[in-house]
């Protein structure tokens, strides 16, 4: 098994820009963007498609994955169960940052598992606006409204899938508020807890 | 404003083990019975009865402090608002390490604030056993629901005080999970958000 960092976060928290950052102080592998285009390529569903799945389907529950395994399943539990197998698969080949899909449940017991908001409201909104400079149109009630929209989604993906409440620290080795610490920071003390969980 | 570290912490998860260690390596004031005795000298309470609000009563919530100041007080208010005091005269004061007692709804703005927590039952119930050695008698699935009944009262009368829900990260700026990184490397964590949090 290798030392895998799972990072589940808050929609406008940073927590992809963490991610990014940390691949590149650990000079490890970062799956974000290119997991969901590797399981495209196992189950010839689109990339847009299967992004969509974490925030807007619900499959079924992972526990139920491999029953279906052999019958005829609904796109999402397809995409599910190639996306539980590529997790472990990854897990046993190398070192990497895992976002989202639900890794943090899948690799649960040997998985250094963080997860990153803010409690900032303001600044998750500014975040948006910077990624995406046309929804400064957006007054930022609605887009306030968008951001607690897609997180609910998350956990409401995450709960129907693992049965974990999304949101609850114990699913969890580490929670670190960006609102304050700032990205960077968040990066350091990550790096450090890295070192510190897999004894490095 | 001087530097502050508030822990809470889920009974039996090795927060206050957490807290006095921390204390010993960043060589800075640790209030936690010390606290309880302050406030019971200033209002004559025992530190017994004072220990015990946190667990048991419900006073007036915080923000209602000030109305009361002058009025006919009950006693889980006189002690609330004498706690009150003390935590925003220590910040003023000296840097410290303040475990419990609402300090990070007291000094949300300014404090670094810690949640400690275990995902791990079997690992807060042998805490337990290991603290008092007769509780041995008590079979686990007991010491379980003592364990979840005393982080019940706790949440109960931080919510009732603060308006807050106790167990929701966003209250924290780093919640962490002690079952598998342990107690000594959570503290070598917090040494290290310490430094990052406060520029030191």
């Amino acid at each position: 098994m290798k030392n895998i960092i799972t990072i589940n976060r808050q929609f406008g928290s940073g927590g992809r820009e963490v991610a990014k950052r940390l691949a590149d102080v650990l000079q490890i592998a970062y799956y974000d963007k290119e997991l969901i285009r590797q399981i495209a390529d196992k189950t010839n569903f689109s990339p847009e498609f299967i992004a969509e799945t974490s925030e807007t389907m619900n499959p079924y529950p992972l526990v139920f994955a491999n029953t279906f395994a052999h019958t005829s399943l609904s796109p999402a539990d397809t995409i599910q169960i190639a996306q539980t197998d590529f997790i472990k698969e990854l897990a046993e080949k190398e070192d990497c940052i895992i976002v989202g899909r639900c890794a943090n449940s899948i690799l649960a017991d040997t998985a250094f598992k963080v997860f990153i908001y803010s409690s900032d409201m303001e600044e998750r909104i500014e975040r948006c606006y910077q990624k995406v400079p046309n929804d400064r149109e957006m007054p930022k009630k609605k887009m306030e409204k968008q951001i607690l929209a897609v997180d609910k989604q998350r956990g409401k993906y995450h709960s129907f899938s693992t049965g974990q409440n999304w949101a609850d620290m114990s699913n969890y080795d580490l929670c670190i508020d960006t609102s304050k610490l700032g990205v960077k920071k968040a990066v350091e003390l990550i790096v450090v807890g890295y070192h510190l969980f897999f004894n490095l």
